[in-house]
């Protein structure tokens, strides 16, 4: 059977493949820059990582080496954020420990070097992020490597950096509330039935009408992350059709990606608890 | 950058994402039983075999492990032809010599075991197989491991069983002549414009404009084979929609298969010679 590292990687191949995902690439929709196929490269290039994470290599050298391989196609950006969530799952999973607790354990164990691998992991790709509030501005990740003085000099952790955006960051909240989320949703994505990549797309709706999308706060701002949230919980009232807001999403490039790389989460957590495909 | 068990791994993802492919589960079509999520799966199971191939294990058990890999999903068989196009490919890269000749290097040194471990792949996915002539009946695959002694006993390698189907297997013929088809397709990739999905698309058709398909002739009979050879011609020469026709052949359950597998090794070849994503 698969192994926790090619869960990962099915979990972001099963991520990008549901559809209607409103504004996000998925089985059905490209946009001009980046496209499904970017998703798969990226994919395929981050295996390395994760199977460096299951092998017990620092969180923060596995992610940068993930982060790295999956940057190998032309798109850009495709699955930072859903590796970030996805890193330490799989290091939870392949020591016998995916729970919310044990997955804690693994994420509050990362050190400052773990944290230096992560700014490092930002020079291999172009990573949409706020500004930083002002007092840390010298931890702004956008200083990529030459911020690890900063993180040394204040001996900052990885799971410290991740406290830091937990607020204003979904994937960062995720490490420091027990993966609560993923594992909620892999709940869903069980008791679902149907293909796949039905699920994903129920899912993924769910969890954006649940909570604005932090990725959409970032590129488009407050109101149209909460617009987001509110037409999701319209799709799943049945009162807007899904298909056509994915459309209409797309056309506006509103994109609710940390939704999506929490949809990857669930996944990996439902595929190591049996979840049949 | 990728290494080539990496790139046979792609080459399963791109080819299943192109679109349309008629007959074929793509990006956009689905059989009910056997969906495009499956392919997923199967790629990722496969990586270790493709791993192993790459790594210098003998190709019968490199092949035999992607194939049992390949078959951890419940929509059955997925990629057993394209593995076997793709296994010799990734050995042939890995060792500096992806060409006709080094290819039929790779093939020509398989021995009995490597034949015994193609049987026995047999075993752990159900392959729709024609019947073979009566005088080799006792190396019917269908017979799985137990034709090995069959196999020892005539002194057969892999190669040569091979060759025994090249008449009325496709695949068994890219192995006896070289490659040349998968290597001919490479170049249309390369020469081609605009995003993989299409150009696997495009290069599928070309491939089923030219030849019959072994596998629709064995499912569904020579005239079947004809037609979708026909009407992949009259897609070319625009007298056709290709998307009608990839709707008409899934309802008729008309599936190109043996395209596909060629389909997978040749943009195996395209992405080793610099076809970027």
């Amino acid at each position: 059977m698969r192994n926790p590292a090619q869960n990962g990687q099915l979990a972001l191949l099963l991520e990008v493949a549901g559809t209607p995902k409103p504004g996000n690439v998925d089985r059905h929709r490209d946009y001009d820059h980046l496209r499904f196929e970017h998703f798969l490269t990226g994919a395929v290039g981050a295996s390395p990582g994760l199977r460096a994470a299951a092998d017990g290599v620092p969180i923060g050298d596995a992610f940068e080496s993930a982060v790295e391989g999956m940057s190998g196609q032309s798109g850009g950006n495709t699955q930072f954020g859903a590796l970030l969530v996805t890193v330490p799952l799989v290091r939870a999973a392949a020591s016998d420990r995916l729970t919310p607790e044990g997955v804690t354990a693994v994420v509050e164990a990362t050190t400052v070097e773990d944290a230096c691998a992560f700014y490092t992991s930002f020079e291999h790709v172009d990573v949409a992020v706020d500004d930083p509030p002002e007092e840390i501005d010298a931890l702004d990740v956008r200083r990529g490597a030459t911020a690890t003085d900063a993180l040394r000099e204040r001996g900052l952790t990885l799971y410290d950096v991740m406290a830091l955006s937990a607020d204003r960051d979904g994937v960062a909240d995720e490490w420091c509330s027990g993966f609560e989320r993923s594992f909620e949703a892999a709940g869903w994505l069980l008791d679902d039935e149907g293909p796949i990549y039905r699920r994903a797309s129920r899912t993924f709706l769910r969890l954006l009408a649940a909570e604005p999308d932090t990725f959409v706060i970032t590129r488009n701002g407050e109101a149209a992350a909460e617009e987001a949230t509110r037409r999701a919980r319209a799709v799943l009232d049945g009162e807007t059709d899904a298909e056509a807001l994915a459309e209409e999403f797309v056309a506006r490039d509103i994109n609710p990606g940390t939704t999506a790389d929490i949809t990857a989460g669930a996944l990996f957590i439902a595929l190591e608890r049996g979840l049949e495909v």
